[in-house]
């Protein structure tokens, strides 16, 4: 059994991370002979550069083959004043929408190690533990119809289209209440069912899916006061369902209240738990090149990689001990600087890595 | 000269925190001899239960010709069954829209006296003044079409649009430089341009506005990051405009920054500054009828339309002034309550501004 592996280093800090979560990738291999082997490809601006488009038909065959994609980041200001259909972020858009890649998840995990660099108190985020499944492939991300339309007064009008139908909101639902079964049981649905008339559909289904998790308790919320309660008392959520704006929203709040987030991956899957694994950061175009980007949360991606496409438990949890391993060293990138702690480059907290593993 | 005031206290704890703000309003307009007049009506789930509608004809007639309003709060569990187009909820949004109260005015500002009660760190918040732009008329808040629709498959679809014109964003635009400029003449804009058009529209006119503000800096920041600033480092904000719904999110994660979501006040305008004032928070129907609930979110909403609408700064003045000292003397209400202070009542607290004035 061979298992293929696609690399997509992306832009910006991308190729730098990638590389150290690939050496981390075939140390595993060989070590719980795992039998991957590993491709790369071209996406986002760097595809852009070379073959003028941001997803080259090459990558997304190379992706659909694969069974699982390992992606840096994508985007950078270089790209910024292209039309839209052209900009990097489309070949991130094209492969989770080309691959169906519907389920999102994103931990928002509070390191013990790296509790000081919260901007939060110590006791409102110590031990935070939160999932965000985040629908992926529809809602105003890929709604028809959009654009730009010049109105009979002669002016112009921007739209875009929030749309879900039932089975888009059951399947993603479904992997939301899986998921709160594996860990603490509660789950809160987040919508605007006072104002959307989408999200009063995705709180009917929402509410019908309860029948077949009796054990999950559900909850909902409006997405202003989850984006409150994420501030108040993050303590209180489990797991948290919502769609793909929302989720783009709120994962990023939540990330940000561990203050770590150069340390937190995640996996977009499809039905077949095929999936794309990528820091929860971004490009970071600023400090690109320069051999100091955290290449942890690639890593973790890398783990999370082997958990849900691969089915090698092991072998992911090998990979989260050695990070774990090297944040007890004291090792730290820039990001996650503090005092007594020892400055590492991105290469360098790599080998630690690999050492630790 | 007669001016008048519409009073809308609404439901759950609005009765009471408006009664407390409606005597704060009696006293200063003797004081400063205002000449205001007051008069009051039913909206949201109180108007439901009296009149079947949540905005009765009689409600939006006497805020038509009021000179502004101040209103308490709309919502509860009882009336959340209802359809869409019945809940309390459209009593607001009916008055935002037929008063044309396009300009939502939401300052998040941290009281020192109350700065242990933010769940972040101190220097994180401390001294913490933004001021949030939301654009309150337009945007997936009213976009057409909207509704639930049955696909040729048989399933559902719910559906909204997201639709804003160049002058919705232009008049909005300009309020938020103006209000740059009075300030720290930074303005901050937020949208989601790398996914969806509507947005590149909005960059698009806010750019074109900066040449009628050069001396106000102005930078555009994607809706998942400007979340994520927000926790990580709040003031680097001044000024921040965006769109209704991001509106929404973002202005509620701004006001639980400073953890007292009971003390902020909101200015709903149209283009004649005739406005809508109400407390940043809702209508907390777990305390309704207790007299526990914090009135000075509305007595500052207050102040607010004296200085707005009315243009009676020094009037405004003095309330903020009287509420400062009663900050100063220790009062609390539960919801800012901390050791060593002095817990009062709803209707104590009241009274302690009309002393302090
Ligand atoms: C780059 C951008 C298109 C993307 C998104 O909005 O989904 C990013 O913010 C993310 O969350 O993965
Ligand atoms: C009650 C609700 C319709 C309203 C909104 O979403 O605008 C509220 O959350 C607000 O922010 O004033």
């Amino acid at each position: 059994m061979s298992r293929t592996i696609l690399m997509l280093p992306g832009d910006g800090i991308g190729p730098e991370i990638v590389a150290e979560a690939e050496k981390v990738l075939h140390k595993i291999n060989d070590q719980f002979n795992l039998g991957l082997s590993f491709e790369s490809g071209l996406v986002g601006g760097a595809a852009i550069d070379e073959a003028d488009t941001p997803l080259p038909n090459e990558t997304l065959e190379k992706a659909t083959k694969a069974d699982a994609i390992l992606l840096g980041a994508v985007g950078g200001p270089q790209w910024d004043s292209l039309p839209m259909a052209k900009r990097p972020e489309k070949g991130l858009l094209g492969l989770r929408s080309n691959l169906e890649l519907f389920a999102n998840l994103r931990p928002a995990i509070l390191y013990p190690q790296l509790a000081s660099a919260s901007s939060l108190k110590p006791e409102v985020v110590s031990g935070l533990d939160i999932m965000i499944v985040r629908e992926l492939t529809g809602g105003i991300y890929f709604g028809q119809p959009r654009g730009v339309r010049e109105l009979e007064s002669g002016e112009r009008q921007g739209y875009n289209t929030y749309a879900y139908t039932e089975s888009e909101i059951r399947r993603i639902g479904r992997v939301a209440f899986e998921a709160a079964q594996q860990r603490g049981k509660k789950l809160c649905s987040v919508d605007k069912a006072n104002v959307l008339e989408v999200t009063v559909l995705w709180r009917e289904i929402m509410n019908d899916l309860r029948r077949e998790y009796p054990d999950v308790e559900l909850s909902h919320m409006y997405v202003d006061n989850a984006a409150m309660q994420l501030v108040r008392a993050p303590k209180q959520f489990d797991v948290i369902v919502t769609g793909n704006m929302f989720g783009d929203i709120l994962s990023d709040e939540a990330a940000m209240l561990t203050g770590s987030i150069g340390m937190l991956p995640s996996a977009s899957l499809n039905s077949e738990k095929q999936g794309m694994y990528e820091p929860c950061h971004g490009s970071a175009p600023d400090i690109a090149g320069q051999g100091i980007a955290n290449p942890l949360a690639t890593i973790l991606s890398a783990a999370m990689m082997l958990r849900y496409s691969l089915n090698e438990e092991k072998a992911a949890e090998a990979i989260e001990a050695a990070v774990s391993k090297v944040l007890d060293q004291g090792l730290r990138t820039a990001d996650i600087m503090s005092e007594g702690a020892k400055k590492v480059s991105t290469r360098e907290m790599g080998e630690a890595v690999l050492a630790a593993l």
